[in-house]
């Protein structure tokens, strides 16, 4: 197994150490980190000078697409996967997404992955010899945070290891108010469970 | 209008320059290289420490897939042009990949283009608020090579600022046989016309 992670000039810098942490725990011994620079496009909240929202209810949050969008990201990321899987002989790539207590971004919907799942059965070898079929799994695509929350439980996710906020502080500390810190802080409520990170102030 | 080119590792990064002198020509005041380290996945002749094939028969260049194709390349290519399109708030995405007179390349092929365009406009804003709409134009697609040569002719294109060459010596001219040298030169053979630029020994 590879895990692939992406430093494209997001502001949570931070989630990378995380990623590690997280990929060390369990044993994958093949962890890569791709760098690639997004900041020379911007246009997001999570990689430009635009200030990220903070203290956003539910409803507001599931409304439209939000500024912390960043363009066709999932679609670079996937075509990463897609040539990494092909160079290893790999048919199988998950991803994280989640369409459910999400913030409405486009490049999360099943219909999204489905149409990646299409075009990476077109865009390489598998397409023209037949011989790979390549997989796009998304374990948590239509789970609710708390689900999750409930499942890596289960699976023994140490969550203290984790990160999700979109704008840390200095010291990597969570804001707590954040879409994804609210979004992360409502699925350990909704499961009854305590969020071990430590949030600033 | 804004121009992409990849400084992906590609042994023959000299294209670069080229493209550089083409865009200058053409009054493209935007020219834009984005670096991505495909090196770091090889799995290609032109990409990692193998060697580019060399003196095959028309016949043979169009027998399977060879070993100068990148994993992914116009894929991840693809996306970054979505992203930056997304940015701009441009439509309209230009490649000029050939399905005609080309190396049997997966993602080269109309249906891979069709499926990119699907997925461009499911992964975007676009696909979710439906006020743009992204079309991939490959101009060059249906074109053969000494069609290509006739166009550009006719639009005014200084080949001999051109470069096509995968294996180019150190100081940047082109091999004469390597798949796309002997493309091309067949190319300008059937178009009666003379190539431009100089080759190696």
């Amino acid at each position: 197994m590879i895990a692939l992670s992406f430093d494209y000039g997001q502001r949570h810098r931070v989630e990378l150490s995380a990623a590690e942490r997280v990929a060390r725990a369990f044993g994958v011994d093949d962890h890569r980190v791709v760098t690639i620079d997004l900041r020379q496009f911007g246009g997001s909240a999570l990689t430009d000078e635009i200030e990220v929202p903070t203290g956003r209810g539910a409803d507001e949050i599931k409304q439209g697409i939000p500024i912390t969008y960043v363009p066709a990201r999932n679609t670079i990321f996937l075509s990463y996967c897609l040539a990494l899987a092909e160079v290893c002989g790999a048919e199988d790539i998950f991803i994280g997404v989640n369409a459910i207590d999400y913030s409405g971004y486009p490049d999360c919907r099943p219909e999204f992955i489905r149409a990646f799942e299409s075009l990476a059965n077109l865009a390489t070898k598998a397409g023209v010899e037949g011989k790979s079929r390549f997989k796009i799994h998304t374990p948590l695509a239509e789970m609710s945070k708390a689900d999750i929350v409930n499942k890596g439980m289960e699976l023994g996710v140490d969550y203290s290891m984790t990160h999700s906020c979109y704008a840390p502080d200095e010291s990597g500390r969570a804001c707590g108010i954040c879409d994804s810190c609210l979004l992360r802080l409502k699925g350990f409520k909704e499961a009854g469970a305590e969020d071990p990170i430590v949030y600033g102030d």
